[in-house]
């Protein structure tokens, strides 16, 4: 069991993901400036992951939090939602997460400061375990389009490490090997941050997955020799008609897919559609620290005073995705109708 | 002016491209098998410099061979030149720079052996000096496929420490740069030996060539934005049908390309063509350590015992290559007529 981040009775307590994985080390955050600058500089990260420890970091900031009227409570929150908006802009799930724990204000706004606290501690916990329940819904439907046996293709972790546990592209596969299935993953490194060596590898080991590492651009040869079957990928912003915003490379792959003919599958939790996003086009992309990219554990790889292009996202089309994974199930294009569909359809059932 | 190889009085001088971009030192071979483990092992790198490298090295173990008849020169002569075919096996240039000097040693076989010497010496000179004639016309061919501005992207290192200077896809660059184009160079890193940024972006800042790097995953990105108009690439194998073998990633370019509507060119010298290989399913794709992948600056970036696949080239069907840049002129598909008559053409043409 991989504990990507969880609420402690001494603050919210993370896997240090930039460590990973030459040490396996934990920090604790007593603060939720110090949660704000764990998601900012990648302790935490993947979409899922981002949201829960954002609604963790509010909730420990009103949880620790001196003030005696309910107006004093409300500034201090909405500063605490403002720190964790300003971290990362691409993940919609960070701002599905701010929102809910807003609502969840919201609606206590009447009571007493000390219930208002523990009802969002209550929150930001049931945040968690929904995630790693969302995830193995999304696993159970997602096995059915792995093969029973050959390579899978993923890029950067969309893992345990991505979220709360169990993942969602790696939760597909994780259901996959579950149900029998011979699976072998080929994961891309996923430069500049690794999270595919560093990270997926390493976890795909701990579940004695078989997993062959490559460079990104090894990804072509692969699918060209008939070694990858099929791709998952995870995502950190689908926008209404299905455009994928995911770690920067994942266009390269899915337009690989298509000239290869290998099925190209996205598994994201329903909190990661935005509908209210109309196409890709209008996707905020990040762009990281140019450093990312020149240096390699403290080492210049790079004449200095080069220029640099570092966007931590790209966006792949929708017409590249064969199918959207979710834990409500699986959509297919056309993706506008498809995702309004199953956001109406399920607006009424509980979670 | 770069010095990427050089015949010295002491050996043969090369700069050590593994310790570019943060350190510009030399090595001096004063053996044959010192110059066989430089290409081995990458200090010297590029097909057409590893054809030339190679040659120096054979005129170097001739030269300071201590044979006294004809024949103990001859077993001497064969074993340099088996020594040679081994240290890496896709770059053509090797094999065909390899039989030059075979050639050349029969030619001479009834000399006396201070005449073999010498005229062997001059021969590897010879070749240095054709290769860089070679690439300055194919700059010059070459230079009007490219933009009048605009972003040209390239992959691997094709430079002038690709060859013995001036370079070939980045001699094309600066022949266009020369004759005015305002051109911006995107240099793919190209993991694992990190070629594009520590090499290509360090001879492209000393000449003032603006360029900037991005990792192998953001090239997609950076196409589907129209920041990229035309990408030229070297080649280390081109086979009678135009398919050609070059840095592992390249395939995957020229798949993004096709995708995006640009032109994607190959500039290489004539001695890359290998018209006696019928396509790219029958070139030897050398597969390297897998610590090239695991390892950067000497740290773990993969969890210990995972496997690896580290191919150090692909094959980019002819399907994909707009053009084909040589120093005899530019070539278009059918490839498997226009390179014949290539070669039919100015087979009785001096070099």
């Amino acid at each position: 069991m991989i504990h990507t981040l969880e609420w402690t009775d001494s603050g919210v307590r993370f896997i240090d993901q930039t460590k990973l994985p030459t040490e396996e080390t934990y920090v604790t955050c007593k603060t939720y400036e110090q949660v704000a600058d764990a998601i900012r500089n990648m302790v935490v990260r993947g979409a899922p992951a981002i949201g829960v420890a954002a609604a963790m970091g509010i909730a420990l900031g009103v949880k620790t939090s001196k003030a005696d009227s309910g107006a004093e409570l409300k500034l201090e929150f909405d500063r605490m939602c403002d720190a964790m908006a300003k971290t990362r802009p691409t993940a919609v799930n960070l701002f599905w997460a701010i929102r809910r724990m807003q609502d969840k204000f919201e609606y206590l706004r009447t009571r007493p400061i000390v219930q208002t606290k523990q009802a969002l501690v209550e929150e930001a916990q049931r945040m968690h375990a929904e995630d790693i329940a969302a995830n193995q819904a999304m696993g159970r439907h997602g096995a059915t389009l792995m093969p029973a046996q050959g390579g899978v293709l993923t890029h950067c972790n969309a893992g345990a490490l991505a979220t709360c546990g169990y993942g969602t592209a790696l939760g597909v596969i994780r259901a996959a090997v579950e149900q029998g299935k011979r699976i072998h993953v080929y994961a891309d490194e996923t430069r500049p941050f690794l999270q595919g060596s560093r990270l997926t590898a390493w976890e795909l080991m701990k579940d004695g997955i078989p997993t062959t590492v490559i460079s990104d651009n090894m990804a072509g040869a692969m699918m060209k020799q008939g070694k990858i079957g099929v791709i998952v990928v995870g995502a950190d912003r689908i926008a209404a008609n299905g455009d994928v915003a995911n770690k920067i490379g994942t266009y390269t792959v899915a337009v690989l897919a298509k000239e290869n003919g290998i099925p190209f599958y996205v598994a994201a939790p329903f909190s990661t559609i935005d509908l209210e996003t109309a196409d890709g086009s209008k996707i905020p992309i990040e762009q990281r620290n140019p450093r990312e990219v020149t240096h390699i554990a403290g080492k210049a790889m790079a004449p200095e005073g080069v220029q640099v292009e570092n966007p931590a996202f790209d966006v792949t089309p929708a017409k590249y995705v064969a199918a959207i994974i979710t834990e409500r199930g699986i959509t297919r294009a056309p993706y506008e109708d498809s995702l309004r569909k199953l956001a109406e359809a399920t607006a009424t059932v509980s979670r």
